[in-house]
């Protein structure tokens, strides 16, 4: 597995403050340069550096320790695009308290939290200068005091309200769990939120049981892949999943029983054709006008469980309009229709559960025996270095990937930064490309437009001429009939 | 078990069609004669009776069978007061259709819903004239074309949309449920909607678990008793159970771990004292302001289950004023709010679940193991004659009752009739010696008020003399000051 033993680079802090490497994402002067100058910190950047770095400047001269213990973070400086999560290094060693350990990072996960966080939209993370992130993998490196079920070697998962996005991190220790032998640090990482998620939705709120139907919206993202896992470790339940048709081979042989490509077809009109009666559980993430259609589609003693606003998210930026029209659409409910239908509408999000040590423990431990099983399985998508951030996002928020996205500690290598960089170049190129392949198609689109145009104008021509010759007609046998 | 083996009183068709008993409750007039004339059958009361006679009335003199085949049954006559309901003699044997039984009721069970269908708040009710009732118990009479797994003699209980308070009734088969062995007539008719309503809404939508705790209101009611004892059947379930405090010595030895008199005390601060954090599952039948306060009494991954609008009933007749404030203070909630507060709010009536065979029956299989096991046992409130129908109503109205009221089929024995009008009498005087006492009440607390009134003036006085005191006291302070 990569990055598993590879000791996180330990660089000179001196150094490190100066580089304060900048992500790649967005900006295309610093994705065609991955090593770009200091100079392209921005004043925001640097102040927040200065802001992330706990021990003042003086400080560096003082213990050898608090001098050379730095690490990576990654902070998010801002509310806006891809390019607002830096990469900066944070100097001196983060105090331990009673009860809390300190990690050593190996792999983080990203989640649909993540994405909304950035752009303003996620209340559980504290305001920027801040770093995100809400699951990782890694090695304990240090137990504070009156912590017993904890080493220093034993390797663990951690889910936090956020702050994970970093190669050391310090949490309660009840916030982090044994891995299983066997299990990856990638696996670790992708997880906690999923699979916490869809266990508590499918087995609390939803009280699945054998030979109920389940929508699973978006089933080729983690909560998708891990609902759809956990829903084929009941007998005979029926997922129906959403996905691109791109997506629909991966996610069948993931088990879900009906496919259905969103972009092309009518979901609702999908689920009715196989399953008239509607369905036993709706998992939905999207909110909007989805909560509404997920809610008719119920049947009797049928729950929604609403756990996100994934339409609020259009473009990297906060999409005013996306989000007006999706809490414009903000599905809400009286009992009396409640009753009258023998419905259930349930709200879910970790993020609001971090307080809840208990009911957290009891999934994750339902969740790891599943693991130990086989049963479940979180299926990577693409892990991505630190640095690589915001293509990390993109893939996310552009629903391009198939299973998790994780981010790994690991430095990029010389070469890696290289290829890198020669991908940005194409994929420039490729954007060209394609931005001509786009112009050409509008033309030849214009074009078959106007043909139709004339065609359908045709159409109508011929139509009325026929029409002049069935009255012609008609005429001619009124006139017989009067003759007769 | 009293009325098991009497059989039905069979009289007369003309007969009865002529007596048309009217229910004694809400007019002293006819409540002090128990076999009033028939002068008192009023012009709306005889064109109902004739509508509910299936043969129109040349039928009478054709097949002896059709003649001399009738049933007492009681009938909605309107909506309104306790005296809309009217016992009535139904004329032929009803026609059995394919997969039905005809089932010779001995007892049959009272619900909120037939209060609220009364007063026209219940739309699952076909309008009046209708014989009100969910559910029932009998013996099986005759057996339809297609049924094979009923057969004449079978003990069952029965439930039903409405139509089980008659001593004849024809149901689809699927509808029935053998009784199980030592189970009374009583038990069999209290336990259907009760039980049900309860086992669905704890086990399915309420999920309940070990450790975890309820609210259950008129924790004394059918439902109530039926929720404490299944709650019971769990480990270390808590239940809070709100009654007045003459039922609480009988609904603690129920189950109940801590009763609270919601007349004198604020259920909510009540409960927040013993269980800060909040409940897991709380049960709602009383909607309005209720649903509010239950909602905000939930534990993160609480489930609020709203079953009724008992707040809506105020006196006998329907008030406007009441049902207006329930639906004024109807609860709504938006998705955000349930995922903010990972929350859930449900929505439950039997009433809307009468086609859905396969989940009542896996609820009533349930249920049913758990009265073999001796786990749960519908506790008896009282039994009422046909003819006492509106006595019945009025004791669940004004919650009265500890445990389930039930209406037998047995006809009324002379000595009894003479009790009851003697009884009657006693009501009326004690009536009046009651509002005597309110009288003299209202007095004294009149008095009373005047004579707080009197002394708050005089503790007012007291204070200002002592103000002026201290003041003056403070002046002379000043003076020393100036002095020194």
């Amino acid at each position: 597995m990569s990055g598993e033993d590879a000791p996180a680079q330990q660089q000179n802090a001196e150094e490190q403050k100066q580089q304060e490497t900048k992500t790649p994402a967005e900006s295309p002067k610093t994705e065609s340069k991955p090593d770009p100058p200091p100079t392209s910190a921005s004043t925001e950047a640097a102040a927040t550096a200065a802001a992330a770095a706990d021990t003042p400047a003086p400080a560096a001269e003082k213990a050898p320790e608090e001098d050379t213990f730095t690490y990576r973070a990654l902070v998010l400086t801002g509310y806006g695009g891809y390019d607002k999560v830096k990469l900066q290094v944070k100097k001196g060693k983060p105090a331990l308290k009673s009860g809390e350990v300190m990690v050593r990072v190996k792999m983080c996960g990203l989640n649909f939290a993540d994405l909304m966080a950035r752009q303003g939209l996620y209340d559980r993370l504290p305001s920027p200068p801040v770093t995100p992130g809400m699951e990782c993998s890694g090695v304990i490196e240090a137990v504070g005091e009156e912590v017993t079920d904890r080493k220093v070697g034993d390797k663990v998962l951690v889910l936090n309200r956020s702050g994970m996005w970093q190669e050391v991190v310090v949490v309660a220790s009840t916030h982090t769990f044994l891995m299983p032998e066997g299990m990856s640090f990638e696996e670790a990482a992708a997880l906690p939120v999923n699979y916490i998620t869809a266990y508590m939705m499918l087995f609390d709120f939803g009280h699945l049981r054998p030979n109920q139907s389940v929508l699973v919206h978006m089933a080729a993202g983690g909560v998708g892949i891990a609902a759809t896992q956990l829903c084929k470790t009941v007998n005979d339940v029926t997922v129906f999943g959403t996905a691109s048709a791109s997506k629909h081979e991966v996610i069948s042989q993931g088990g879900v029983t009906h496919p259905i490509d969103y972009r092309t077809r009518d979901y609702v009109e999908e689920v009715r054709k196989i399953s008239p009666k509607g369905l036993d559980i709706v998992l939905d993430p999207l909110g909007g006008s989805d909560t509404h259609k997920g809610y008719n589609l119920l049947k009797p003693m049928g729950k929604l469980i609403s756990y996100g606003a994934a339409n609020m998210l259009a473009g990297q930026k906060k999409n005013l309009f996306a989000v007006a029209k999706t809490w414009y659409q903000q599905f809400s409910v009286h009992t009396l229709s409640l009753i009258q239908g023998n419905r259930s509408v349930c709200g879910f999000h970790l993020g609001y559960l971090d307080s809840e040590t208990e009911l957290i423990d009891q999934a994750m431990t339902a969740v790891m025996d599943l693991y130990r099983q086989g049963k479940v399985k979180p299926r990577i998508d693409s892990t991505y270095h630190l640095e690589q951030v915001g293509d990390a996002m993109r893939r996310m928020q552009e629903r391009n990937n198939i299973g998790k996205i994780i981010l790994t500690t690991e430095p990029m290598k010389e070469e890696e930064k290289k290829e890198e960089a020669k991908k940005d170049e194409e994929k420039k190129d490729d954007k060209k490309k394609d931005d001509k392949k786009k112009d050409d198609k509008k033309k030849e689109d214009k074009k078959k437009d106007e043909a139709k145009k004339e065609e359908k104008k045709d159409e109508k021509k011929k139509e009325e001429a026929k029409k002049d010759d069935k009255k012609a007609e008609e005429k001619k046998e009124e006139v017989k009939k009067e003759e007769n």
